[in-house]
């Protein structure tokens, strides 16, 4: 990203957050310049990109302005009001379906929680993977130790701590990819019959996993800004025997809110007072736009009875499968589980991951790609706002890569979704995000690639579709 | 392995085999540099080898003959005889004892089943997966297609017509591991509670993944020779609702044994007619001493009941995680159990297995490996012949890298191996084998390293410690 494009990024984001109002006068160019560090120049192209998003506008002889016209950003997803009760999950030919279908090389994927793998901040990955390929190690081919890689889970506590966690490297069992830290943890704390508490709407993986596990979910209303209800939370445990919780509280896929601290520590309460594991995916908890990082629901737990998944999947790269679990007092059957699943991970990827972050090439990429997420999130709020149907509500995501558009009730999004991948633009249905079908006019989409003219078509394309009928039931 | 070690070992095959019995001339060496092609010198060479190591002996001006005071080879271990129930297995506390804990680096591992990893023609796979890396192909870093990498999938069907198997790519589904493939069947056609045959011993891993899914195990006799007893299998099934049978018939994990085309067939009428899916594990199937390579039962399948299960662990390198399931009629479950234990595999070893396939390096280093191989049993035969009390009885691999040791009744493996892992050498103790606490004085060796003095020590050693009583009940 340039500099000037990073200008322009802290101006939206300061309007976004409301410190300057439609209609404000916003602060001269030589102030800017003085108070950024940057040149004169570089704030006028600031300025002139907004003008151009149509954020701001000059009047002459006066300055720049936010923008009266500005539309206002379209309303938040609705929390559906359902009757909370178990249910079965059978949606693994919808998820099948989808994934066995292949897109074309040239086509867009908007579909899968795939992160950025072209910004350049990523290349230094490669070469320690290259590194390691080249000293010719045995080691990267040997079975790895039953945890994993020490010098791995070395840095993973230490990137722990920025979340609140004091864990030590014994504490930490390395797995294939965040998937198997959420299966493995589930089968650890259930028995197939059980009941387990998700929010709503749910990662498809979490649902899958339960699916095949032969649990029942309970599907609790979800706030699009606060996260999953604690009030249904206490009902349902107070009504249903709940075995187990999986939620993802920071950065949640797919509707991108960050739960206020306060309401970690009171769900934690909760489970603490009903005796329930509680199992963490943190997944995107690391891709937050504004700092400080956000603690962990783990972070608050003295006694062992959160279980903490993680992986590099969604701030590296997925095709390394290298993910993690820190279970707690459940150690020992998560590790029974991760054990007969996979025996151990591939070597090689734990060994480059963990050069990779000793330098410092981590901290560069999260900070690389956390503005580029954020802008993308404001492209892709903004061409959805100018090509989606009235009535489509959208998320506004405080981290990750993910957005969760609600379209007008009578959409069908699952026949949107096969119009669009017939037209070369893949997108993930509200569908598989409940076991139990809600959603059904609702999809997911992914923001993680550069904006550009490419996504926006794709963007408009779908906003087509869904005017022209394609997919009203 | 140079020319004349090459030799020595076809001429000590043929007496092993009983093409030349005790007392036997051998062919001048004239002829036999005639016959192979080979020089003068390096049969002198090669009869210098056997000579040294007992087999042959020399008489003056009459030639090379067998050794007549050559010791017979030691007994098979006995097939045991035992009431045949289902039983709950539950060995996961021993088995994670072992793994976790950690040998120095200057230790000899004889007890996991780690193939070679340091015979020059591994070196082609750091090659292609350097080239991988260096070429900085994003595809190594994203999700993988649900099925595994499609370049992958083919040179897999590629390599399974030698074992009479006709698959198409889209019959293949890639796995972290034959580990996940074997858990995934099983998950697939099982429900808790389940009884599950097995052949005795039994692959520890197999045992795990039926003790995490709540099965129980029919553990049958199996013979050091042929395999499973299909005697025993067809009353287990007339007697008890057996939902599955999961076996190594080639190269049996620890037996060493390659069940004979005939009995691979009634055995697949036997799960026939009672319904029952076969689970087969093959991964120890292209590493057979003699040619041709064993047929895999699925290969005389034509309903899709065996699931066939795989991985280039014990061929290549476990560190690559790289498996592989042929499930036949049972696809959609077992891809959905594999698709929630681990989502996909890691996409780099992928692709670097099929680049060292396709450019015949797997060919070349499986040659290379299966005479390192067959060398490393003869001499560790030998060496558990000098410094093994009497009564100890040893299996005959016909492929693979391990060896089945049965000691004499009084010792106490368990008891063996935490003395031998103190004095640096790691053994697998027979209990790990049984999920009901058989074989408590059997040991499971790997004769995958190229046979030295560390290696000859290490089983001295160990003669040492039973010889002197440590371990004994």
């Amino acid at each position: 990203m340039k500099k000037y494009e990073q200008v322009a990024n802290v101006l939206s984001d300061q309007i976004a957050r409301g410190i300057y109002h439609n209609g404000d006068r916003l602060p001269s160019i030589r102030h800017l310049s003085e108070q950024m560090g940057y040149s004169i120049s570089t704030i006028q192209e600031a300025y002139l990109l907004l003008e151009q998003r149509g954020i701001t506008e000059v009047r002459p002889k006066s300055g720049h302005f936010v923008n009266r016209r500005q539309p206002s950003p379209p309303d938040l997803p609705s929390t559906p009001e359902y009757s909370v009760r178990p249910e079965e999950t059978s949606t693994w030919a919808k998820v099948f379906h989808l994934l066995y279908q292949t897109q074309s090389a040239d086509s867009l994927s908007l579909g899968r929680a795939v992160p950025n793998l072209s910004v350049g901040t990523l290349k230094p990955l490669q070469r320690s993977l290259a590194a390691l390929t080249r000293r010719g190690e045995l080691r990267g081919l040997s079975y790895d130790y039953i945890l994993g890689c020490e010098e791995l889970r070395k840095q993973i506590t230490r990137l722990a701590v920025d979340s609140g966690c004091n864990l030590s490297p014994e504490e930490v069992v390395i797995t294939s990819g965040c998937q198997e830290a959420l299966a493995s943890s589930l089968r650890a704390v259930t028995r197939p019959g059980d009941t387990v508490i998700v929010d709503s709407p749910s990662f498809y993986g979490s649902l899958q996993a339960i699916e095949a596990c032969g649990l029942k979910t309970l599907e609790l209303p979800t706030d699009p800004r606060k996260g999953i209800s604690l009030e249904a939370m206490q009902l349902a445990c107070e009504q249903w025997p709940v075995k187990a919780c999986l939620i993802t509280p920071t950065f949640n896929n797919p509707l991108g809110y960050c739960m206020p601290d306060n309401r970690k520590r009171k769900l934690l309460d909760l489970v603490r007072r009903y005796d329930i594991p509680l199992i963490e995916d943190d997944v995107y908890g690391d891709l937050g736009y504004a700092a400080p990082r956000p603690r962990t629901i783990k972070s608050f737990d003295s006694e062992g009875r959160v279980i903490l998944c993680s992986s590099f999947s969604k701030t590296l790269a997925p095709g390394l499968r290298v993910g993690w679990v820190a279970p707690g007092r459940y150690a020992s059957r998560v590790m029974h589980m991760k054990y007969i699943s996979s025996m151990s991970s591939a070597t090689l990827p734990q060994l480059a991951v963990a050069d990779f972050i000793s330098r410092g090439g981590y901290d560069r990429h999260l900070k690389r790609v956390r503005s580029v997420y954020q802008r993308g999130r404001d492209y892709m709020i903004e061409w959805i706002t100018r090509y989606f149907p009235e009535g489509t509500r959208v998320s506004s995501p405080q981290g990750g890569f993910l957005l969760w558009v609600e379209l007008p009730p009578e959409v069908d999004a699952m026949a949107l979704t096969e119009r669009a991948l017939k037209q070369g633009v893949g997108v993930a249905p509200g569908e598989l995000f409940s076991g139990s079908g809600k959603f059904s006019h609702h999809i997911r989409l992914n923001y993680a690639d550069c904006p550009g003219t490419k996504m926006e078509k794709g963007v408009k394309l779908l906003g087509n579709l869904i005017t022209a009928g394609s997919g009203i039931r």
